[in-house]
């Protein structure tokens, strides 16, 4: 890549190491970064370095924030009595584009995976216990992923907490809503006819 | 996306202006740049600033560079008797990974597309004129794409410059190396037979 002009190799070189951008993609990106008027490109230069220094995991659910605590854990109108656990934050903007839940949340920010070498003291998982400290708290809802690691992490977290006779319950596994019995693998199946309810 | 935090959400605005990065794919690359370190998110800031701050077009043959003239033009070297005509500044460095031609380029920046409203007056054409002034310049060599506005931008630039008395050539069109007749379309095929040399 050495026949690009010395700033613009490294330009490329920086946007090649974000995942899923291979050296083409890289190339590309940058020549209509270069296309860019100044103060786009000085916008979404300044959105990496602003995002960069002025968020920090809330320091009660470990959620990504400009302000501590952050939104959720601030606003007087949730319901402080259910704790929902994710793993990551972009989970927890998930369960909020549903809507309908109005608890707490709880970030991980990671799972418990031995393959990785990540234990239990790896993620934000000491905070749980202290929040849990609050006799507010009543349940606490495991949304993790249903992988091996989010359901180990489920497993570990429900044993750690339910002899302090706190309700621990876990999100259903099924078939999903619109989804085609014929196309689901037969562990989702065996999971959705497990969890069946009464009509 | 108001669930995320404002530099969250305007980071995520921000990258997802780039060309083939949509929602998904910016908040994917955010979380990531969330978990570099500061030092490598400033780097990539940077490196976008510098890039639009120090690259410009080389005021000879329109390349991309960070003095002027550009390492190409400056080169000594060089055989100052062609000058190879390309589209894009990917297109020189294309050429360049060859690493045969060792003449000048001149980038047009741009190609003729009347549907687009790009006319003559649009590309670097002016100054390829101007530069044709010097007598050491023997060919040109026409290399934009083979599309229909490469194409045109080729016969355009044909007809300007042959009644000075300059050689004008057109890369050859053909079967690629490797490539199968089988799968050839029948355009290609054509100029391959047209563009046919004795053995």
């Amino acid at each position: 890549m050495s026949q690009y002009a010395k700033p613009l190799a490294n330009l490329i070189r920086e946007l090649s190491k974000l995942p899923g951008i291979g050296g083409k993609t890289a190339q590309r990106l940058a020549f209509h970064i270069m296309s860019m008027s100044e103060k786009d490109a000085g916008a979404l230069s300044e959105a990496i370095v602003k995002a960069k220094k002025e968020l920090h995991y809330c320091s009660i659910c470990g959620n990504l924030t400009d302000r501590d605590p952050c939104s959720i854990c601030e606003d007087q109108k949730r319901d402080r009595s259910r704790i929902c656990v994710v793993e990551q934050v972009r989970d927890l903007v998930a369960m909020e584009r549903m809507k309908e839940y109005k608890g707490m949340y709880h970030v991980l920010n990671g799972a418990i995976s031995p393959m990785d070498g990540i234990g239990p003291e790896d993620i934000n998982l000491k905070q749980l216990i202290l929040r849990l400290q609050d006799p507010e708290v009543e349940e606490v809802i495991l949304a993790t992923n249903s992988t091996i690691e989010g359901e180990a992490t489920a497993m570990y977290i429900a044993r750690l907490i339910k002899p302090a006779g706190i309700r621990v319950s876990r999100i259903a596994h099924g078939i999903p809503v619109g989804g085609d019995l014929e196309y689901a693998d037969e562990v989702t199946l065996s999971k959705a006819m497990e969890g069946r309810v009464e009509l």
